[in-house]
């Protein structure tokens, strides 16, 4: 896997790859990860790599010519282009395990106001990462990279991933560790109990309650059994 | 407004404040941001912050103590605490402005396989920036600081955020600039009319478009005009 960023702040991505577990497997040559500051590609005199918007309104608007002569340095036929735009298909937990599978993905950050219209036509893929409006592309694309990065084997540990909210659909059953007792809030007692089907049971079953509570919506996709149904059932009862 | 991050890896943070919209909005003091490391509070005496979890599981679980020691020191009655999660509310555009009101926000990042429960039970909001999980949550943390301060007085152009996607409920209309032809692609010719108020109608049609084509889960919430219920009818007939 590779990953080139094209972003007019290239120093936005440097903590993901000198922190935790990214750098980790950044140092285990897991995967490649470069930067290109399409600021270098501009043929604007001054070296502006924006404009002001045609029919007026406030900000400035990136230009094709540095973004695109930038993409064109570093495509190949076996690139998947993705632009960050609040417009895109939203990101989500699938989509990461999608693009992890990909040989080389090359992100356009844009930055200020927006960019030209016509670069969404030179992308695979525009992809949003929520209903919010950032500066620029990079937060967005630096959350994305960590999503995608951690999914490639080896990364983590294989059963770290696999209870992970929204890996089977649900979210996350409560974790505890020491102590027992924080300042009167007690351990369930099944998590001490080293009974492992009764510790599965309660974890599953705590994983739909959460679920059922907090994000109703993700049901809507799974095929739960009779028993899960109940559960469920109740819980949205009493909401 | 004061920012209070707590997390392991304060360095992350960096490059937020030392970029671009942000690094001016700071330079001009219009907000103030700390970072506390909780490993510097824990009671551990190897300086371990996280723990084997209750019932077994792969990963290490993050202890009570450190983050909550570290929450009290940083507190006022004034604060809103908030945990990032893949189990919390979603972040969304409405949610930015209401926070970029308030006076001191903390926010909670918790890394690798999760935190202790009980750590829920102190915080004022639970927020998370999507369905997708992340290595820590300090990806999340910048990319919701950035929205949130954006939107601060004084840090971007008052004009700049009100033709923001999600700020009037749609996405945002199309945006071009120099060359006029680029590629053999051009200019809607509308924009280069001068006509303000055919500009204003143009513009205003293609957010509808937009977002009836990519996004029509947003169009629920809003309150069409006739004329708008007709635009966005035909885009949903015909897709």
């Amino acid at each position: 896997m590779k990953i080139t960023v094209l972003s007019l702040f290239p120093e936005y991505f440097e903590p993901l790859l000198r922190t935790s577990i990214i750098k980790r497997a950044k140092e285990k040559d897991l995967f490649e990860f470069e930067t290109v500051n399409f600021r270098e590609f501009t043929k604007e005199k001054h070296g502006h790599v924006d404009d002001t918007p045609y029919g007026g309104g406030a900000g400035m608007v990136l230009s094709c010519q540095p973004i695109l002569d930038a993409l064109k340095s570093v495509r190949t036929p076996r690139s998947k282009v993705i632009l960050l735009t609040p417009q895109g298909d939203v990101f989500q937990q699938k989509m990461a395990l999608d693009l992890s599978k990909e040989e080389h993905l090359i992100f356009l950050c844009g930055h200020y106001e927006g960019f030209d219209e016509r670069i969404r036509d030179y992308v695979d893929l525009q992809v949003s990462i929520g209903d919010f409006v950032l500066t620029g592309g990079e937060g967005a694309c630096m959350v994305i990279c960590d999503a995608i990065l951690r999914l490639i084997p080896g990364v983590i540990k294989q059963e770290s991933s696999h209870d992970d909210s929204f890996s089977n659909g649900l979210l996350e059953y409560p974790q505890y560790t020491k102590p027992p007792v924080y300042e009167g809030k007690a351990v369930p007692e099944v998590l001490l109990s080293g009974h492992h089907a009764n510790i599965a049971k309660y974890r599953h079953e705590q994983a739909l309650i959460k679920t059922a509570k907090n994000r109703p919506d993700l049901l809507n996709d799974l095929d739960l059994s009779e028993q899960d149904q109940k559960v469920v059932d109740s819980i949205l009862k009493n909401k």
